[in-house]
Parts: C-alpha cells; structure tokens; sequence
C-alpha cells in the first residue's frame, strides 16, 4: 500500500515499522484545602526541576549527537519552563483557584498554546508544540509516568507515530532510526526541522497511517517525494535501493557546494541568503552555506512577553546577527505583526479578516513610538556588519514616505545625540501587496532594494488565504499573474539601477528559480536546508537561455502548464531531485 | 460650528433644530407561570397583529406621498411580522423557555439580527436595522409606550436623531422636514435610500452632534459635501441659499435626461445600467433611469431562509426582472455568498479570513449541485428578456473552464427536455481578483466580456478589508495600481473583440468616470440614484481628449494626486455636484 502525505526530511529510508504509543495522561482536576496549597506548589516546582535537569541532559547528548544549533531547542524547553510568567501562572492558578497542579498547568498551557496557535506565522504556530511538549513532560512527572523512551532500538526501523516532539526527535538514534513518518505534523514542525537536521528522511501528515501499519511490516519512507509505502513489491524495493544509493552520492556532492558562490553556468553570480528568525538561525544558516539573511524576522523578539522589548534588546539582537555575517549582507524586517497575532501589550482589536488589517507597516505608521525604536535599535546595528533595512506590507507610496520620514526624524536624533550608524545603510520594501508590484516603477525610485514576499504576495494576488484549506488549490506561486507581477517588480528596480530579491518560499523551489533567474531576480533568500540544492541549481543553468524561457512561460495560462513547461525545458531540475 | 459625516441624501437645507429623543424601552424578563404562557403568547400575538395594521397604514400613507417603491418597505416590515420562522421562534421560547413575552422577542430579535450583522454585504446587514424597527415596534406596543409621532412639526425644521428607522424616514412629511442630520448610519442604511427617495436632504454618521446641538439651533444640512453647521454666520446662511437654488435648477435639468441614451459631447455611446438586489430594485432603476442591468446581485434570494430556493423559485425572480427591462441587458451574477455569510443550510465553515476564503465561485465549483440549479434557472429566464450571466470571483483560467463547463452540461439537459434558453446568451466575468486582472488577456478568448468588480478588486489590491475602520485609508479606488489594472482589463477585452463593464461603486463616482471613459470602459453600473448625475457628466465629456488624460494620470503616484489632476482637468465635475 502506497500513503502520500507531505515531505518533511529528504532521503530514503527502509526498515521494519515500530509504532510508537504515546503515554496519555489523564489529567484529574481536583480542589484543594487551603491548607494543601504550600504543599501543591512546591510539588510542581520540583518537577519543574526535575524536567529541567532531564532536558539539561538531552540538550548534552543532542550537542554530541547531532549539533549545536539542535541542542538550542532544548535551551528554549528550559527556557519555557523558566519563564516567570508560564511558571508562575500555573502557581497562581493553584494558590487562587484552589486548583491541584495538573489541572493548573493544564489550563495555562491551554491558553499559551492557542496564543501562539491563533498567530499566523506557521513559525510561531509551531511554539504551541513546543510548549505543549514541555508542559508534557512536566505534566508526565507529576503523574509519575513513565515516558516511552524513544533511545535505543534493537534494529534500525522507520518509527510510526501519531506525532513527534522535538524531544522525541532529537532523541532518536540516528543509528537505529533510520526514518519516520507520522499522522499529523507540517513542513516547518519542529519535528520536520529536527528531522532534516539530523537527516533523518521523514513525511509527516500521513493521517491514519498508524491505524493500518502493523508492528514490523516492511515500510519505505520517501522523504523526498512525500510517500510511504507499506510492504512494498520487490521491484519497488530495489528500485528505492538504487535511489537511495544515488541520493547519498548527490548528498555528499552537495556539501561540496558551502563555501562556493552562487554563480550560473553562464557566469552571472546572485546571491544565496536564508530566512532567519534569530541568531540560532542565523549561524545554522551560516554554516550551511548561506551568503547572508535575505530577511530577519524580527517579530520573535516581540512575542511571547508581556512588554515592548527595549531598545537595547533589539539593538543587541540585530548586533548579533549582523556580526555572525560580517561583511554579508542581512537585511532586517521591520516588524510585521497584526490583529491575527495577539500581543497583550499592543492593543489590536480583533479583526474579521486580519490578513487585510491592521498590522505590519500599518500597525508601525499608526503607532510611530514602536517603530522608531526598533528603527533607532537597527541603525545602531548598522555599525556591526552589512545590515540592510526593510519594510513590510507598503501598498501605496504615501506609507512608504512616511516611514522613509520617520526614519530620517531617527537619524537626526541619532546624529544629535552623537551616536553612531551607517548613513549609507540600504533601505528597502517587501513587494507582498499587489498595489506595490503594479506601481513598483514608482517606488523603485524611493528605495534602494525591493524583497518578493511570495507567500503574501500570492494571497493577495489569487484572493485565497494561504491558511485555509478549502481554497488551497489556489495557493499557487507559478500562477501567471503572480509572474507578471514578478516580472514587473525585478524591471522596475533594474530600470532604476535597484536589486530585487524574494524572500518568500518560491525562491527556494528548484522548479521556480530558472524562471526567476530568467526574470533577472538578483537575490535568493531562503530556509537554510534549501540554500545548497538551489546554489547546485543555479550551477548548471545558463541564465541567458532562461530569459526567453521566462519570457514563453509567462504567456502560458495557468500555473499547472507552467510548471509542466519549466520542468519539461529545465532537465537539469530533475537532476538536484537526485 | 461645523459638523462632517457622511453624505446620505443630496441637496440643501436649512431650518431651526427639532431634536428627536427616543423611547426606550427597558426590557422586563420575567418567568411565566405555565398557567401564564397561553395568556403570554395571545398577547404576544394581538399585539404583532396591531403592529401589523399599523404597518399597513404606513404603508397606504407612504403610497400616497412618496411612492410605490418606498411603501414596499413596509411590506417587506410587515412580512418580518408574518415570517412564523421569527414569530414562531418567539412564540416556542414564551412556551418553554417560560419567559415573558418582552424578553422573548428581544433575545430572538437579539439572534436575527446577529445573524444579518454578521454578513459582509452592506445591503444585508441594513436588514438587521429593519428587524430592530419592526421589533422595537412590537416591543412599544407590548410596554405600553407612545412612540414619538413624527408626523407633523408646526413650520420646515432640521430633524436631529441619533438614528432614524425606515418607518421613522417614511412617515418625515417632506413639507415640514427640511433634512435630517443623524448620529449613526452610512449611506446605504435604509433611512438613508429612504431619504434618498423622498429627496430629503440628509447627513449621517456625525457621532456626538445630538449632544451638542440644542432645540431651535439654526441648522444647515450640506447633504451634498455630508456638513452640518450649526448657528453659522450669515456670509454662510447666504452662501447656502444661493447653493440651494442652484441645486434646486440641477435637479430639474436632471430629470430630463431620464430617456435620454448616454453619449459623450464627441458621440461615443456608454451604457449606464444600475446594480439591483430584486424587482424591486429593478423597477426603480427602470424609472430612474437606468438603461438595464450591469449587476443583479442573486444573493437575497438564498438568504433569511430555511433552504435553498427551488430552480422554479429562482427563475421567476430572474424573469420578472428581465421582463422589466425587455431588450435592455440583465446581467445576473450567480451566487456570491461565503463563509463571512451565515446561510445555516449550507454547510460552510467559520474561516480566519472570509474575504479570502471559500466563496463565490469556489463554493459554486465544490458544490456544483447548487450552482447547475441556478445556472438551469437563468438560462430558462434567458428567452423572457436580455440576460447575460456573469461569474464572480474567477481567479485563474481553470476555474473560468471548470464553470463553462458545468454550464454546457446544463445546456445540454435542457436540450434533451426541450426546454427553451437562449444558446446565445453572453456569458461573462466578474474582473475583482488581482490576478483575474493581470490574466486579462487569456481570459478574455473566453468569455463575452469583464465587468471590474472594483469594491473586492481594491480590497485585495491593497490587502485591506474595506469593512475594517483601521485601514479604511487604502480603500482608495484612484491608486494607481487599481487604475492600471481597470486599464489592462478594458484593452484585454478590447483586443479580443470583447466589451468591458465596471459594477463597483467606482461606476458611479463622478472622479472616475472621466477616467474610466479615457481608459475605454464600455458600461457603468451603479446604485440607481447615481445613474442621471453620471449620464449628465457623460454628456459633457469628450472622449478622445481624456484618452490623453487617463494615460497622464495613471503616471501618478498616489490616489489623492491622482484625484485632484481628474478635479483640476475636468471641470465638468463641478458643474454635475451644483
């Protein structure tokens, strides 16, 4: 039997199954005696410290075992759990509402998690499982359950489950695991961003793939392609033996690749950057080839407190990014950030369609305080390194004037005070609103740089919330209007002697970068794990001969007949698939 | 002191203040008696009856002083009172819910009117105001309170309210109430078509002003600009009346162009056809004016309702509507209804993002059911009239394909039962998707013609919900980028050979009208009451010179440049606003 769902590690991986059973708690609400709370508060902190220390010892082993960066997502797990606000809400739930430990911890996790699940940002939607990952852990130990542990195998087996932790992941034996595949789970899960670092071949959101499979069935998990396969035939067996092997050369090719430029056959050099979220990102996209940060996303420092963060915190974190990359360009995001998110410092009324509200540049014209101090905290970043600075969401030129104002006002007060940054430092927008692409020749004369926000940029175009599932086949980044679009935004910046980059997912997807070098696209940014495929990409491709391939793809009419045409004309695509 | 809100109903008045206070009624609830409840529900039901004869007589006076059209207002009020779904459900909540009838009507009132708020259509949530009137009605009648009766004032005053109902509107004696200012409302809420209708000049939206204006204050109503001056200067009581006679000479002119067709000075002929809901939108749009139909918008017949109308229930609508306007076009669009609409009987899913969701076409396509039905209907109406039929919504060519194709399917099923449609009705598209526009040219070899849904087209041009206060500054029809658009959509239907209509509110914009003929648009759709003023302006212009202009223009910027260079070269909109 063949299951599709989606790819979330490359790589082929075979073996017998182990299904996983996840140890469920029950969580008993009790009331407390008054006289009970003392007791009930310092049981839960005590388990909190025991989950720390346990966490303390997986963080060392995945440093060992895996990497640095990997053993950073414990540091967050240890984080979470001492987060004073977390923390001590569950104790002032126990002590106000007379309430056992379990059952606080239970409803303060509940309304973390759906904070961060209500945000529209996939990246901080992922949180909530981190944080429900934690509190699990916490919640097992107070019920004094053993967990399954997900360390050794006899054997090395595609592991079956419901879903993953981080934890569950980067405790996998890379050695005795050697894939998985699960019911639930996206492309940036955490479990699906721990699995490609480790490189262990995963699809996630197989359903009900764990209610057929039974315990050593013989399964292939295609992490390439998004399929398993459960008892395959012989042919196919071998086939993906011979897949595999191939794979693995291509792999070890690949890393030949980290420290190349990115330059076309025809000797046109763009450039390779990644998307980052903070400084974690920022040195695993470093080490994994990465020529600079195509776009910080600087929302993460907002988020998940119960304040602004200051002025000196930002300017820290931009310092660190910015110094990580030295003379390589990083480009900052302003914040972007709406009434989808709620933020409890900021008041942001709720909003029937928050994808067209109040947020992003919107949000930071209207409440200038904001804004200029993350402006003033990013010129003083300036200093360290290559830092670019970018706006989100411009639709009309009258926002782009007033933000370029408020960014002078902050340069003079600056200059006032007598403290330094870089009076040359680059300024740019997201094109993710289709009113900018159309005027673009306009404003390409009022900036120094335009970045493609795809994933907005095709939701707006096509009308289609990117979130919503009924209206997903409309999720379409090759659509000819949004090439059109495309085309129009990388002409007007050239015709003003401007870059254009993208930085939403199509400028990582092997099939969309021929035609976006032939659109004449200057800059790539992407996740990390995409920067060395694409730079292996752009290697073979000759950049003049794409150009009239671009130009024919773009009078085709509909993205199915486009992809079809570029894969059809670019064979070398087939060949980075491995 | 002068006042600005929103301009509800043209023209000029002046006179001393006559400030309307409400009776409020504070709602009882109080538990029957099961003794109580037949008692409860015979008053409930005499006093629904009483209310209904009230109506009634309303209606006979409205008849006879403002017209037909109006009185059926009150018909549709006095339905609202015959609906057993309302009644009933006041009724059974009285029976088991053991409440007095007061709080019965008010929390089922309460639920209705949730219900009509909730939608995105201006028109329907307007509807929940009619349900308030009819029940505020009842509910005076159950309390025992005299309404304040507007029927007579001693000499022409300014009325100030802080709302008017319909009934309140209808019941004005246009004799003795010069104009009517008001604390809430928009332009399309009842009170204000009402006034529209009765040509009683009307201000709404003004906030605060009942709490500041005090009985017998001299009032001027600017119901052209939306500006109330209170005890203004002399200079301004003389400016006004001099405006006053003016307007008062416009509006004659005006009337005389109602059988004329509309030609520019230089002889191109433009049709000026009106968006409609029902008949009897149809009826007065005839009688104003209107050279046939740019939009029948079908939603009203699918909604307050229990199920989905019969085809036969659907095609009687849309025949009496095309009978009403014989060889003149009727263009029905099919359903545009989506998860921002509550319609109970199909099945559609709360979304995060309902403008951007599942709706219009793709609930048509996905449910292909309700669609054949009402394609079935409008091909059957086609033989009784000129209908053409129009998608909404479409974003890519598959969708375009995908409808056609169902609607070859339903031709054929009415060839094998030889029932007769018309095989040559035009079969159109709605251009309000971004990327409809930017595909314009490969839409066009497949359609008969556009028509520029503007209001949905700018509020994803610019990824701002047009509902939303907060971001109400980018619902701007003049930005550039929608301008170009509007332009590629027009030449794409020009190069195939195609017609390109506009059924927005944009249409009937004075501003744009001068534009939207430079650009080569060959028919306006607009709200009835715009249809003489636009028809006049047309008369005046020249073509071929504004060619020039619209180019020129669509260089600008911004929408407010765009704007004032429109004002500043085409003085003839002067000369229509009086």
């Amino acid at each position: 039997m063949k299951w599709t769902g989606i790819a979330a590690a490359s790589g082929y991986a075979m073996g017998p199954a182990f299904l996983l059973h996840e140890a469920k708690v029950e969580v008993e609400r009790r009331a407390l005696d008054a006289a009970e709370i003392a007791g009930e508060i310092a049981r839960f902190e005590e388990e909190v410290a025991q989950a720390i220390r346990e966490l303390e010892g997986i963080r060392e082993q995945v440093r060992k075992k895996v990497g640095d960066e990997e053993a950073e997502i414990f540091s967050a797990h240890i984080l979470v759990l001492q987060d004073p606000e977390y923390i001590g809400a569950v104790k002032d739930k126990i002590k106000n509402e007379l309430l056992n430990a379990e059952a606080a911890l239970q409803d303060v996790t509940d309304s973390f998690v759906m904070l961060f699940e209500s945000m529209d940002n996939e990246y901080m939607r992922e949180r909530a499982t981190d944080i429900r990952d934690v509190s699990g852990r916490v919640m097992q130990r107070l019920a004094g359950i053993e967990g399954q542990s997900l360390a050794d195998f006899a054997e090395p087996v595609v592991l079956l489950a419901h879903d993953l932790t981080p934890s569950d992941t980067a405790q996998l034996d890379r050695e005795k695991v050697a894939g998985f595949a699960t019911n639930i789970g996206g492309r940036t899960s955490h479990s699906a961003i721990m699995a490609r670092s480790m490189e262990i071949p995963a699809v996630v959101g197989l359903k009900e793939i764990t209610s057929v499979i039974q315990q050593g069935d013989y399964i292939i998990v295609d992490g390439n392609e998004g399929v398993v396969y459960q008892n395959p035939d012989e042919a196919t067996t071998s086939l993906y033996r011979d897949k595999q092997a191939k794979y693995e050369a291509y792999l070890a090719e690949l890393k030949k690749l980290k420290d190349e430029p990115s330059i076309t056959a025809d000797g046109h050099h763009v450039e390779v950057v990644a998307n980052i979220g903070n400084l974690h990102d920022a040195i695993g996209a470093k080490k994994n080839g990465a020529e600079g940060v195509g776009l910080y996303r600087t929302e993460f420092l907002y988020m998940g407190r119960i304040g602004l963060p200051s002025e000196e915190e930002q300017y820290e974190a931009y310092k660190a990014v910015a110094e990580t990359f030295g003379a390589r360009p990083v480009v900052i995001r302003t914040l972007d950030i709406g009434g989808d998110k709620e933020l409890p410092y900021l008041d942001v009324p709720e909003e029937m369609n928050p994808f067209l509200g109040y947020r992003a540049i919107r949000l930071c014209l209207d409440q200038p305080g904001i804004f200029k101090t993350q402006l003033r905290a990013i010129l003083r970043a300036s200093v360290h390194g290559n830092v670019k600075l970018m706006y989100p969401m411009i639709a009309t030129l009258t926002e782009l004037r007033q933000a370029n104002q408020l960014l002078t006002e902050v340069k003079q007060e600056l200059d006032a005070s007598g403290i330094p940054y870089n009076p040359k430092m680059e300024v740019g927008m997201m094109v993710e609103v289709p009113a900018a692409a159309m005027i673009a020749d306009q404003l390409a004369k009022e900036v120094d740089f335009f970045s493609i926000g795809t994933n907005d940029l095709v939701q707006y175009t096509l009308a289609a919330d990117r979130m919503n599932e009924r209206v997903s086949y409309l999720a379409q980044p090759f659509h000819p209007a949004v090439l059109r679009l495309i085309r129009m935004v990388i002409r007007a910046a050239h015709s003003q002697g401007k870059w254009a980059g993208m930085c939403g997912e199509m400028a990582g997807n092997l099939t969309a970068i021929p035609l976006l070098l032939g659109l004449g696209l200057d800059e790539f940014s992407m996740s990390t794990s995409s920067v060395l495929p694409a730079r292996a990409l752009i290697h073979k491709l000759n950049r003049t001969a794409l150009q009239s391939l671009a130009e024919q793809a773009l009078e085709l009419g509909t993205a199915e007949e486009i992809m079809a045409f570029v894969k059809r004309n670019v064979p070398e695509i087939a060949e980075i698939r491995g």
